[in-house]
């Protein structure tokens, strides 16, 4: 597997593209998208378990369900959730606008929102982007990056990826755009995430892969099971790299979900360190805990512990919050065996060994979380599982983003 | 009932003193208090729940079971938690010196800290702080008042009150004084509270009445079950008001369960308003929820949502996060029932109603949103059972005393 150039695009039979339609305020921002396949493909998703669900999720776990799209229409700007029915007439509406446009069927249109949540859909503005989007779509590399940052709310930077890998005898592609941000309190940052590649696998086959999958990727990004209103990642696979259609748990597959891991995990770790206000990448990896459960248990409640996220802003060596965090996780683990140690390119220090601050170099310390990139590193000596969570710093920043969202 | 001057001092046969012995870094902080009962009290204890305890909750938990106190001893600036051994032999030291001074046994002396994390008590100044504290030790209301300053971390003031109230044919006095902060990422932040009486009651009838009544209290002050690694609230009673005693859930006791909610909720609000960085105090009511649990777990949904936090302080009424908050909490409720409703001095508007937004009066939003105490109103037309939680907005200050903590 390498990576390549292209993200949405890189797979056969993808265009794409982005624009400004005039959802947001100003004048510059971009704010639709569409994602286009020429032909049908196979399609999976997984969802947001908020018990308050946006119009667009409720449309698209239709989709994905019966299992076949041909494209996807994206808007930033309004969620489209808390919106009653009229959200749900104005999603659909959208998928009809979109499907009459490429010659399909509305039941076939993937259509996701992000941005403020209880405002209705600008139908007008809809319509307009949907026109000027579908003629301007390309294959090019260029194209996808528009459509990749016309997803952007929060976000200081777009987020996409592609890989390219051998199924038998084949060359297949897998590409990758989203959107995250407003990762403090995880749960509730819009995480938009779509997933294009040409293999040839059967819809049972890319559902369970991707339903998988999330659990080790965007949901350890200080997510729990809980999530926003919005949170969605569809993967659409138009079969055009004609390989051995995956049907079971084979080889191909192996190495189908081993791609998909690599970009779900690289796009989610890049929602991570583009949290709100983030200064730095934070990774918690817990080791060696008696279960996978207390092992994802544990590390998300340090990724998402704001006093350890706090104390990282500040380069602090705080190990009393980081033993703190795992002890009100609820997961199991013996406080007297724990070690933990911080780990970035600027070194690697053991600051805890059964339970007690080790009497480590503070400057050292403050030296190791001076990088963009840190990681907790959290050995349990109790069992043989483990888990990777991934979140951010917490910065004055985050706090004046989230009280001025609005106005 | 009514509230009257004192705090600890002010039931009979109570003493208090606080002063500075030297553990807090720089000149002038307190760090060092004492309450001393006249003779032996009984006594119950609550505790945090986190896995990680601090050596003197190991300790007061023992004293508390055993059900005698004779007197509290308290330090600030360091919370001798995830020191081991070591700590508890400390611990166990602190209460043998304060013993002899009060020639009582060490098995009758509670014993708190609160503060850094990790790092060992310094011995000879507890030493020097309890055989000074011990005779300054009065029942006057300044030496209450040096006493609820003394055990402050991050607190920009102390907590303190006191009641009066009649049971059978007796005048009984209750008093208390708490310190919190820390508040944000709620169950990090050490809660301590003191409650002192002089009822005469069961030590059986005592510990029920604390225990049920802090999971209306404490454990609603945006905390969960999972507290830090120090949370301890104590109450000693030391019988000097000679009503008849309590042994049973007679009137009396239901007497005194009001006094005990009405000092316990007062702390508690007290805590929540003076979180780290807080400018006001938030309450979130929850009405007619399908269960008390379920209104639990949703009025403590929306108080820890760091996105509803930053919204209250930036006045900003962004009802989408607290029904997002409602959403992911787990709670029972259906979203197309919800009500929610802002009230404050400055007036009362109704935001939601059947789960959308109502096109209510920005600015009357904004202006009910800039008092120091706003309630956030939350009816979900399901069932009769409600609950009250206390929090704060969450500010620059919070990252700026959180990422400098221990510098």
């Amino acid at each position: 597997m390498k990576v390549i150039n292209g993200s949405i695009i890189a797979p056969r039979g993808f265009k794409a593209y982005g624009l400004r339609a005039g959802i947001k305020p100003g004048k510059t921002n971009k704010d639709m998208a569409v994602i286009l396949s020429d032909k049908d493909a196979v399609c999976a998703g997984a969802y947001t378990r908020n018990r308050v669900k946006a119009a667009p999720v409720i449309w698209d776990k239709k989709v994905t369900d019966r299992g076949t799209a041909r494209a996807v229409i994206i808007n930033s700007g309004i969620a489209n959730a808390c919106t009653g029915e009229r959200g749900y007439d104005d999603t659909s509406k959208t998928a009809q606008i979109l499907a009459g446009l490429i010659d399909s069927e509305k039941e076939k249109i993937l259509v996701a929102s992000t941005g403020v949540i209880g405002a209705n859909l600008p139908m007008e503005v809809i319509e307009k982007g949907a026109n000027m989007l579908v003629p301007l779509a390309d294959n090019t590399e260029e194209a996808a990056d528009l459509a990749a940052e016309a997803i952007m709310t929060t976000d200081t930077h777009s987020k996409k990826i592609a890989v390219e890998f051998e199924l038998v005898g084949k060359t297949v592609r897998m590409g990758g755009m989203c959107k995250g941000s407003g990762m403090i309190h995880p749960n509730m940052g819009t995480m938009l995430s779509f997933i294009t590649t040409d293999a040839v696998i059967s819809h049972e086959m890319l559902d369970k892969a991707l339903k998988e999958d999330v659990e080790n990727t965007y949901n350890m990004v200080s997510v729990d099971g809980d999530t926003s209103t919005n949170d969605t990642v569809v993967v659409i696979a138009n079969g055009m790299a004609e390989n051995a259609k995956i049907t079971s748990e084979n080889q191909d597959y192996e190495v189908f979900c081993a791609a998909l891991n690599f970009v779900n995990e690289y796009l989610a770790k890049q929602i991570a360190a583009d949290g709100e206000g983030a200064t730095k990448l934070l990774e918690v990896k817990v080791q060696n805990a008696v279960s996978p459960e207390d092992a994802k248990i544990l590390a998300k409640s340090v990724i998402t512990s704001n006093l350890t996220k706090a104390a990282v802003f500040g380069r602090d060596a705080n190990w009393g919050r980081i033993l703190c965090a795992l002890g009100y996780s609820g997961g199991e683990f013996e406080p007297d065996k724990t070690e933990i140690a911080l780990k970035s390119s600027n070194g690697e220090l053991v600051i805890v060994k059964n339970g007690v601050g080790t009497g480590y170099s503070e400057d050292l310390a403050t030296q190791i979380l001076s990088a963009d990139e840190v990681t907790v590193s959290v050995d349990l000596h109790g069992g043989a599982f483990s888990a990777t969570a991934w979140g951010c710093d917490l910065t004055y920043d985050y706090v004046k983003i989230n009280a001025d969202y609005r106005s």
